[in-house]
């Protein structure tokens, strides 16, 4: 790992800088892939299915093949996800909004109330793991809102087998239909609509370049995205109350992501960087993905600096996930507000989030945490505002819009107003 | 307008369909722009307000131009703004959300809780009126969610003027500082910053194409937006229960806002789709912007259904402003899901909305209320997940973590709750 030691204020943003991802321009092969979707519907996803998965045949997982799936899976695998599930779904139906309404004024009754977005789309990765992790993360929050489509499209193998975790964490959650279908042709797919394919209203889920791109060009056709991706990250905050070995275990578990994964310590310890740098070495050792994780903490940063700090860095580089181990986290949970998700405390590793604690993983990278929130339930709904107004309340309000009304040139907004007004005193 | 009697459902998409919006490719003066605010901040965007806006002299509003602005306006207009942010303020801080927090098992303590975007930007556009109702709608919420910064860019004449009504509505809502900053300058300068404007993390605002222009180019610096821009649109739904000169009083309250401003009439008889078409004429004659309004009423259009079909179609077009004159509008409220806001009964015109009735008029747009809300309190927060595991709980926990983490292959995320396991084992 790199080590800066107290870095000047005035440097913070460039040292905390994440690199420049070299984002290759694959707007050519997304346009043409749209456009044969658009022309030739389920025959045009087949044809990319066929080139880029290897598969042809149906493309619609059956319910045969799910209750296959249910009869393959390690039960004690099955109940793992049965109780991530039940602890996602409890945490994500705590945050229901019931609504709320007000008189602004007297005879002036507003009100909101969140209303389901009715169709969506889960694109789930397949490639070398099965993410059914996922599949609860973006599932469960559409079944709970109350959306009446949830269509999930997740590549299958050459043989058109998708892993039976994927297919019973779908079938738990609720998922409506389940497509084979992977890369940009699934996003295209879920866009466009074709015979089988339902077009949806807003995508979720993460994916490779490819999928990214895709998403990203979706929006042209009025659908709307779960958020802009980057690779994933963590940052500890750890000082001498902290143990090194679960520090070290910690960064390792974001850095075996990818190459790419940013991992960052930060720590006011110079002899506790060097415990867990220690512990690093040692613990690569073990993993089978020995080299990912490698080249990733190779990549990585460690920050020494002063504990008062802490938060100001924190939120500077804006951390999708950041786990506190210090002696001051009720501090700092208080002056940090720029993350995606907290880990507090030395029992509370990252992936307890990534799988089952009950928040969601599906998280702002890249700095995106300054802006952008999670996914939670609240992305699956709109909130739609309503007002009605008595007799008596436009007496009261249509005065004050009267006279804005004309103050901004616009007449006829005036009107609608003095029109009723004067009917009331007819 | 134009008239469709009894429309098949299989042509409702098409009949609802929205012109396909004339946009422009303004690529490279947008990036012309941003390349210059980057390269020579301040300066550069002085370049663009001489050039543009005519004016040469300090872009930042004064002081005393506030105090000014405050002792010129008239009273009346004065206490109408109060009224209506006092409305506005109300319905926006019902919104503020407590948090929620759970165990989901013994020991894995879960909550959420929203924190503030530090730094917004609005962009408030000039042009023939002055929009000041739009510094209501966005400045108050921004100041309510508790943002750090919130930067106001409007343009001012080439004397360096900005209406005493949009600096009074800036400094009550607690607006941190104002540019006289218009076009793609504004949304350049609040997005890269500049000497004296503050680089924000969300831009919000309505305005010209060269301002949808730069706010969908911003997006590239890692700055979000509010919401994808469009023409404003409304949909009267009405029965023989509403009164034709009040449903044609808010057709035109929306078509004077541009040509090219969507208004749909839809309701259950001809004979009351006749009595509206006497009253827009009769109205159209005494408004200022006659023209404006007259073209976009010429573009609009009238559907006569079946009682029973209203709901499906109000879902069908996902209207910004929908209006609601019939005798089931209860029903109505239950079943529509797309819309931005509402406006309920007789007496209850869009214009309500739009200025006092406490909710916001920044509103989804183009069919966009199928997913994304209007600007609320939600808008200027990021809703953060915590979670903090006791020994016991990672107990509990732990072996859901490992079973599941070892499906997916992710041996190191395992780890991380292993090594902490066997130490409370040892």
């Amino acid at each position: 790992m790199k080590r800066i030691i107290n870095p000047e204020k005035t440097n913070w943003k460039s040292v905390l800088a994440r690199p420049e991802l070299d984002q290759p321009n694959l707007d050519t092969v997304v346009r043409e892939v749209f456009h044969q979707v658009a022309e030739h519907g389920d025959s045009g996803v087949a044809t990319y299915v066929k080139q880029f998965q290897g598969f042809k045949g149906s493309l619609s997982v059956s319910k045969e093949e799910i209750e296959q799936a249910k009869n393959e899976l390690a039960a004690e695998l099955k109940n793992a996800i049965e109780m991530a599930a039940a602890n996602i779904r409890s945490f994500h139906a705590a945050q229901t909004d019931e609504g709320m309404c007000l008189d602004t004024m007297e005879g002036v009754h507003c009100w909101r109330k969140s209303k389901p977005i009715q169709k969506v789309g889960l694109y789930i990765p397949g490639g070398t793991a099965p993410l059914f992790s996922t599949v609860l993360m973006l599932g469960i929050p559409a079944k709970l809102a109350g959306c009446e489509k949830i269509i999930m499209c997740t590549p299958c193998d050459a043989s058109g087998n998708v892993h039976p975790a994927m297919l019973f964490a779908a079938d738990l959650v609720g998922v409506t239909q389940i497509f084979k279908i992977g890369g940009i042709q699934a996003i295209a797919a879920m866009t466009l609509g074709t015979e089988t394919v339902t077009a949806v209203y807003k995508l979720f889920g993460p994916g490779n370049q490819y999928v990214t791109a895709a998403k990203q060009f979706a929006q042209k056709y009025k659908v709307a995205i779960d958020m802009p991706a980057g690779p994933s990250e963590v940052m500890v905050v750890a000082d001498d109350s902290a143990y090194p070995e679960f520090v070290a275990a910690d960064l390792l578990s974001q850095a075996e992501h990818g190459q790419d994964s940013q991992v960052v310590l930060l720590t006011n310890s110079e002899l506790f960087a060097d415990l867990v740098e220690d512990q690093l070495k040692k613990q690569l050792e073990q993993l089978p993905r020995k080299e990912i994780a490698e080249a990733a903490i190779e990549n990585s940063l460690t920050i020494v600096c002063k504990t008062e700090d802490f938060s100001e860095l924190i939120n500077t580089y804006a951390p999708e996930h950041l786990i506190l181990s210090t002696e001051i986290n009720e501090k700092l949970i208080e002056e940090v507000v720029n993350a995606g998700s907290v880990f507090i405390g030395n029992f509370t590793p990252e992936s307890a989030g990534d799988y089952a604690s009950g928040t969601n993983h599906t998280l702002p990278t890249n700095g995106y945490a300054r802006q952008y929130s999670g996914v939670s339930l609240d992305s699956f709904v709109k909130k739609i505002t309503y007002q009605e107004i008595t007799e008596q309340g436009l007496r009261n309000i249509g005065p004050i819009i009267e006279c804005m009304a004309e103050a901004e040139q616009l007449e006829a907004h005036k009107q609608a107003v003095s029109i009723r007004l004067k009917s009331l005193n007819a």
